[in-house]
């Protein structure tokens, strides 16, 4: 095992991982911008270092400064959690290359689904159905020939893309026109490569991911099930486990196929694999691949009782899978909360600012994962999730009780600070919520139909 | 299922039965005592009210009030919770008697259990083993000739007992004499009630209890054992679930002995029998019953997966145990550690006061119950136990881990405060405690070599 590991993130991810490195016995070393200064995971680390200054190019993003970092103090190991350079193939590479293993699997890997058409392709070659679609495309009139054998509407999609940018719906060959120019720009901008290709879109589905846990001996299991439908701009905001439609022999055999891609893959480490789930045929298709740990873990830890960071850690340090497919049973039912800095009636504007009142609910079944204390300070320039709220019940019935619970209790104040957590209060409330009746339209429906509500109010 | 609920207790206990009842939909009344005003289970219930001074018998303890504001306030019912009026037979019967429903078995079932003699030959005569001892005693002299039949060592017992106070040790008749009188006065002065019993002393021994749930129409379940062998004064310091020495065999005999002699009991609710298991013999004797909701029970919450006070609530109302033996299957293991505002280097003084830093420790496996806050009170009056901290592993090593990690994490501080939290983080550090090679005496004599090494250095 590692005797010390760097966290090159930030938040409530980075407490995460200094957590769970500690309880492997792991000296654990955090790294700081100076927005944050003092920040919670600073404190819990043994060890905090300033990389730079509040711009995440500059400090997180600054992969020069890192690897100085971890080099002079002579680091085993660099975890890289979510966001910034987590699929970072490059910085992968170059960290393996100073002798430091990279909490991850192989950099090869990272860039090979990290191209979402060659991730494609290659799930695809590897048994996993994906929808009906192309390969990246050379212009315009390509992607019109495409579209005509696949059926209006198409989705265009980045080839780099991730996070919705470089992504436009098309229903008529001369919208496809329009969105193909603008996602090309947006892709450009937005990663420095316009590759393009087009998937059939379909109309009403469900956010449905399956993750899975690999070591270097080629053992792979799956953890079942996710279900991510309830996004905004494909930002997720509310995530369960299991996912309501999957049958045990829907989940076992999309987990089969699952775990014999992966290992054909050559993955190592925690992974997901996300699917669209057709409402109206219960068809599930491949979407992409994320090749780190996810925000969401925490609702399959609670339901399968497997500590995921834990084993991110333990992989990486080439230590073998000690779960076998059949210890793996789901048990009851968890909900998380996405707690963004947000104000929800401004569109979603974030509301950096310094926490003055905060109380975190506790008890049976609630865990909080977040950096906020009273004091601390959530800088503008990173992501705004402030702390994500996750409930575990017998059923989903008892689990949406006791999330209405802890929402309730949750106090997180400050000067201007408006978060989302009275919108996923009003979301656990919604009769077609808790009927489970949901997919990917789902929150921009309720987000529609409360706005007109207060327009008609 | 009732509309409201008065809690009738404070601290951690109280912000636990508040957070219960929330999540069924009832509407909760808090109670308070002066030195209690702005104390977080006022703030999270629906409605609080003050209940008189400080000292106990003027507030918590103060039936007249109680039941005044109760009445007044038309409530469905009054949760005891641990402590104060849980046990107290006569406020059960006059809470039942202007109409509302008292959140625990029958007052008859209290009194029976109450009274420490009479539960031990019940248990005895609904086959559950109890050790060789007496009825009530007449004198000291049918005590002497009663410890030669049952043999030396023998522990002299209070029936009004509890918590240790009446309990004497006797290794000879002559030390016996002098016991028989001073545990008698002991008992008189706390319980108004001098009645004494023997019982057969067992040098070496672990305390286990198993944790049951009864309803009214004839249906009751186990849910595995607790272990609570670290105690000092009978006073428990840290708990598990389950227990080392307990193989599924033993537990599943224990378990079906258990409910059938609840069934035979007329009980309804939530109760533990206490059980000391002969380390030497491998044999398990009943010493008491608890006829109410145990400080402990989080740590069976965690490795079954049923919410104990959500059960006491909704047996109470007269609503069906939904739980089949069947269903309740251990999973991991669960610790917890109680963190009482004492100092163990000053032979456990109290500290009260008030907390100025907090941080509790959170994130996967870790769970905190307590009402510890930034500028909350500790005061005086009442029981010390501030927080407990409950993990969760896969294993009992991954769940040593973690406490580890969490009492790491944990910050309470305030002017003067002293915790058991460092105490707590030396035993799970303990190589005996980690081979879990554990008795009812390890902790005192833990403390006795604590004390040796610190004169010795």
């Amino acid at each position: 095992m590692f005797s010390s590991l760097l966290v090159a993130n930030r938040g409530e991810v980075a407490v995460r991982i200094v957590r769970a490195a500690k309880e492997l016995g792991i000296r654990t070393i955090a790294v700081y911008s100076e927005a944050d200064r003092g920040a919670l995971h600073t404190r819990l680390a043994d060890e905090a270092y300033c990389i730079g200054p509040a711009p995440a190019q500059e400090s997180y993003l600054n992969i020069t400064n890192l690897l100085t970092l971890a080099t002079l103090l002579g680091v085993d190991a660099v975890h890289p959690g979510y966001g910034f350079l987590a699929e970072n193939a490059r910085f992968a590479e170059l960290v393996e290359e100073v002798g430091i293993t990279f909490v991850g699997p192989p950099s090869e890997v990272i860039a090979r689904m990290g191209d979402k058409a060659t991730a494609r392709r290659t799930m695809r070659s590897l048994g996993i159905p994906v929808l009906p679609g192309t390969d990246i495309l050379h212009d315009v009139e390509e992607a019109l020939r495409e579209a005509e054998a696949i059926g209006y509407p198409v989705l265009v999609k980045a080839t780099a893309g991730g996070g919705g940018r470089g992504m436009r719906i098309a229903r008529t060959p001369e919208e496809l026109r329009a969105a193909f120019r603008t996602a090309q720009l947006e892709a450009e901008r937005a990663y420095g490569n316009g590759g393009l290709y087009l998937e059939r879109y379909v109309e009403r589905s469900r956010h449905i991911e399956v993750q899975i846990l690999a070591d270097r001996y080629g053992n792979v299991v799956h953890l079942g099930e996710r279900e991510c439908s309830l996004q905004r701009r494909h930002q997720k905001l509310l995530e369960e486990s299991p996912s309501l439609p999957l049958t045990p022999a829907m989940r076992e055999e999309l987990g089969e196929r699952v775990v014999r891609a992966v290992r054909g893959l050559g993955y190592v480490g925690a992974g997901t694999l996300e699917f669209l789930y057709d409402v109206r045929t219960g068809e599930l298709f491949f979407i992409e691949m994320n090749t780190r740990l996810q925000v969401e873990h925490p609702v399959t830890e609670w339901v399968t009782g497997i500590d995921i960071v834990r084993e991110t850690i333990r992989l990486a340090a080439g230590e073998p899978l000690e779960i076998r497919q059949e210890d793996v049973v789901l048990r009851g039912w968890s909900i998380e909360c996405r707690i963004n800095a947000e104000d929800p009636e401004r569109g979603f504007l974030p509301t950096p600012g310094r926490l003055e009142r905060v109380h975190l609910p506790g008890g049976f079944g609630v865990r909080v994962d977040t950096y906020a204390e009273p004091g601390a300070v959530i800088p503008p320039h990173y992501d705004s999730l402030v702390a994500k709220l996750v409930v575990w019940g017998e059923t989903r019935d008892e689990a949406i009780r006791r999330m209405r619970r802890a929402l309730d209790e949750l106090v997180l104040e400050g000067d201007r600070l408006r978060t989302t957590a009275p919108l996923c209060r009003q979301i656990v409330d919604d009769p077609q919520f808790v009927r489970g009746d949901v997919h990917t339209g789902f929150l921009e429906e309720f987000l529609a139909s409360r706005r007109a509500g207060v327009a008609g109010s």
